[in-house]
């Protein structure tokens, strides 16, 4: 997909929601980890689809966000999909570095026990991902 | 979790929307596919976790939807967690059947291209799961 037909294409068919939003599964292409749980605007799924990058839209900070602009741990974009209603997408990436800020793999190291919410794991130490700036 | 404790279960951490729901995502246990985004409220929830089946809330219903009730196809829960902002979760199931009503596996079956929506592989011809009734 070049440039122009990423600005022209048709993304009228999602049923983006009454922010203009669609919620945006994230999982990662080697362990199939789901990541993340993030949300896209029109502007940040043709970002997406431009650069190669997820690009979601913070709905804390009302702002694009290129998910590894501060950090370096950026994803790359392998397919995307959609469901059958058409209301959620599901990002296939190459996960650099890790997905969460706690420093872990995936933002799902929570789970429901008897007594709520219990911590899963450490958080990773990893080598910090070398920022592709000069 | 016997019923008394998943009735007292204090579940206010969770960080429900203003509809009183939080997403889930589905995933397979064994083949690690992302099935299908879908809603729980806390009655959904609590609901789940006595039965160790799949419920959600259905928003176009506006009713609990214990997904397989009708067809089969239902969800056993391997387990539950969260993410780290509390307002997403993420279930494992073992999936019976299949996720979609459109006969796939999962719901993510549609490719985003320079075409727009793209149809992926073939409805699976499965056998009818056995209804648990007499």
């Amino acid at each position: 997909m070049d440039a122009n037909e990423i600005q022209t294409l048709d993304l009228s068919k999602i049923r983006w929601d009454a922010h203009g939003l669609v919620p945006a599964i994230v999982q990662d292409v080697e362990t199939r980890e789901v990541l993340m749980l993030a949300y896209m605007n029109e502007e940040s799924l043709r970002r997406t689809l431009l650069e190669g990058k997820a690009c979601y839209y913070s709905r804390s900070r009302q702002s694009l966000w290129l998910k590894g602009e501060t950090s370096g741990h950026f994803q790359e974009i392998v397919d995307i999909k959609f469901d059958c209603d058409q209301d959620a997408l599901l990002l296939t990436v190459k996960q650099i570095g890790m997905a969460c800020h706690e420093n872990y793999f995936s933002c799902f190291h929570y789970d429901l026990t008897s007594e709520g919410f219990k911590g899963i794991g450490e958080p990773e130490v990893r080598p910090e991902p070398t920022l592709g700036r000069t």
